[in-house]
């Protein structure tokens, strides 16, 4: 095992035992199918490229990642309540998520619909209740409801559903809120957790937006060559739902050398930062070129 | 026209005057859809009671009620995205809100979803703005999203919607966490906005917990007795429901006068806090009296 694995497995672990203790701290009362369907979508795998991010930030600007969990772990509960909602049958109606029916499926349109909103909620409890200087936890607390708002996720939702993204301008708008927007705060929060200045705040900024893009670039092209046994989802279901995407609107070899050109601009940023950010390089590799 | 009456207003033209324009601020984007129902569903009428609670206590508690306005809107916001998720199709399946078609009706059920979600996430961005002491606005931050999760609001769906609150034990369980959390951090929220004492917010947590519970009574008694057109929605759709309500369990005169305790009990509270508090008393006696 590499170095980089043992890391990475360090951190996950960390991650995930994190929100689990998290999870059994909610309430066991007469409420509890919301919570377990808030437990199976949160804690039923996922790659935790936010919280990583969150925690390596953190450590690069020199802070201590146990610092950043609650940042993380508010980062991974805005991810799992955008899918569950994603995959209610009024958005892209989907039954399988990560291999498993997905949470609708399993609890309930009512309950899985209830389970997002409470995972979004106890997002921002968690991040609140970092042990952080109350200035700086309320930053990531605006910062990460802006991300997930309007102007970020949510308004790429909207330009998703409404097929709106049908030219690459659009798409890379769309790309940038839709998923762009949580992974660049992520690199931000873990900055903002370390204490760092402006200039840390920028380039970690910076990262997050070549890398997001680059990120989704990757998930169109493995949806056309990528193996659903790895992926944990069928394989061509972006062209089934007829959606604009990166490989829709350009040739496999274009979005290939676009996703690598976005994957040097976001390792030049985080050079900038850190003479030794080996993990983060093998990261930013792993995530940006997974097919390889 | 009476003090109270002009009091009223004045507020009420102040609370709707701010979201207004914290609407005007959301992008005006491709994403525009989404701002629309957003705008459709929190400034679409509406009594403002946690709102006018909020303003209050932080006046009752020496503070001025602007500084508390972000908390305000904030938690109109939490309850105008419970609303529009609540009359969703796979929850309470409500065509009507406020005599208008439910905001799914209105813009499909895709966006009314993402439109509840964005409310939700506005509300943390929007209380994590206030211009006061960064611990202060951080607690606030904390106790409306408790509040408003699995312990509170959301707890208090799950019961509603799995038909659990069948006797009275559970019934005020359910009424406590489902309408009663929010109207409590309400209070409370305007104490800490004002930067009150523990006591004072001791004794206006008291004050919510009480007329939440004789407000959630009163909302019973009317849907018997009401006015459809002065409700602007049906009468009678508790029992088209068969839900258990304070008027299936109790007879009417039997929930009368427990609402009357209740309001008793919260004025008994406020009125620890204060001298002079007429206008709370009068806003407490037209929120748990309204059909007189």
């Amino acid at each position: 095992m590499t170095l980089f694995q043992q890391q990475m497995d360090c951190c996950l672990n960390r991650i995930e035992a994190d929100l689990a203790s998290r999870m059994d701290r909610l309430p066991k009362g007469l409420q509890a199918q919301v919570v377990e369907a808030m437990k199976y979508s949160l804690l039923g795998g996922g790659k935790r490229i936010r919280a990583l991010l969150v925690l390596e930030f953190c450590r690069i600007c020199g802070g201590d990642p146990e610092q950043a969990l609650p940042f993380a772990a508010a980062i991974e509960m805005v991810h799992a309540y955008s899918l569950i909602h994603d995959d209610l049958p009024c958005m892209d109606d989907d039954d399988l998520r990560r291999g498993k029916p997905s949470c609708h499926i399993a609890f309930g349109e009512a309950i899985a619909l209830l389970a997002g909103d409470a995972l979004l909620t106890l997002a921002f409890e968690t991040a609140a209740d970092a042990d952080l200087a109350p200035r700086q936890t309320l930053r990531a607390v605006r910062e990460l409801s802006h991300a997930a708002g309007t102007a970020g996720m949510i308004g790429g939702q909207v330009l998703d559903i409404e097929n709106l993204a049908d030219d690459l301008d659009t798409l890379q708008t769309m790309c940038a809120m839709k998923t762009g927007a949580l992974i660049r705060v992520a690199a931000r929060l873990g900055c903002i957790a370390a204490g760092a200045g402006e200039e840390q705040i920028r380039l970690a900024d910076r990262y997050g937006q070549k890398m997001g893009l680059a990120f989704q670039i990757t998930d169109d092209i493995l949806d056309i060559t990528g193996d659903a046994a790895v992926l944990g989802k069928p394989v061509g279901s972006d062209a089934g739902n007829q959606k604009t995407t990166f490989t829709t609107l350009l040739p496999l070899e274009t979005a290939d050398a676009l996703a690598q050109e976005l994957l040097e601009e976001s390792l030049a940023a985080v050079e900038e930062m850190t003479g030794s950010g080996e993990f983060i390089v093998q990261l930013t590799h792993m995530l940006a070129t997974r097919r390889r």
